[in-house]
């Protein structure tokens, strides 16, 4: 952390840097409650469709396409703000998510349901937060 | 984002997906005002330390070490909670820095202390945060 770009920084250009991939690293919080919903990735192309819509576009590494979120489920995610970090390799999204309020492809409101408790060989995951708001077979037709 | 491990993501196991690199993302928030503070890399042991620990360990890229956030600043990240997402190949820290209270290595409370604003040639960036809570050449002596 100790060699830096004085003008990546503290300048007002926006320069993202894509990793080898052409991608950088976008999480979303939710602009009421402050929870942290998902985390995805964006290419120059989608962080140019979110900046212009504010409405969060990814890429989709697994269908290696442009993912408009909530196309499918309804659940687009109005952009309230975008914030990028000092070296500019990663983006938040302040945003409110529509229709039924889920971010997470399982029907949760927040990817991030479980947490680590213990320690070493006991360290396990509870629920942390409460039952689907949707029914992933119903929306996807898995 | 259509083909899941069930056990993955409803199971009780903790399992993180590192990448080809050995590394998971993690990001921190602030446990009382929600704010996003940093993002950065952890390898199994740093995440391990974490959940031994509870403050906050990351991997270094730059420096390929194990980084025990805090140390050279005294801003150890007190950690209340360890989230991991759906997938398991991201981690969300809600976390309380410690000493003045600033997360990013340019003395400023949060990594994110810029906003994208204005679209296509003409997007640039604002500071929306306040002044540097400390001198990062008093603390890292550069």
């Amino acid at each position: 952390m100790h060699s830096h770009d004085h003008e990546h920084e503290e300048g007002t250009t926006l320069a993202p840097r894509f990793d080898s991939n052409g991608l950088i690293t976008a999480v979303v919080s939710d602009a009421d409650s402050g929870e942290l919903l998902m985390l995805a990735h964006m290419n120059a192309e989608a962080l140019a469709l979110t900046i212009s819509t504010r409405e969060a576009h990814f890429w989709s590494r697994s269908r290696s396409e442009i993912w408009h979120k909530g196309a499918t489920s309804g659940n687009v995610m109005a952009v309230k703000d975008i914030r990028i970090d000092c070296d500019q390799d990663a983006v938040w999204l302040i945003a409110k998510p529509q229709g039924d309020g889920a971010a997470c492809h399982t029907g949760r409101r927040s990817c991030f349901y479980r947490s680590v408790e213990g320690t070493g060989p006991e360290a396990a995951l509870a629920m942390s937060e409460d039952a689907p708001l949707f029914d992933p077979k119903l929306v996807y037709g898995e």
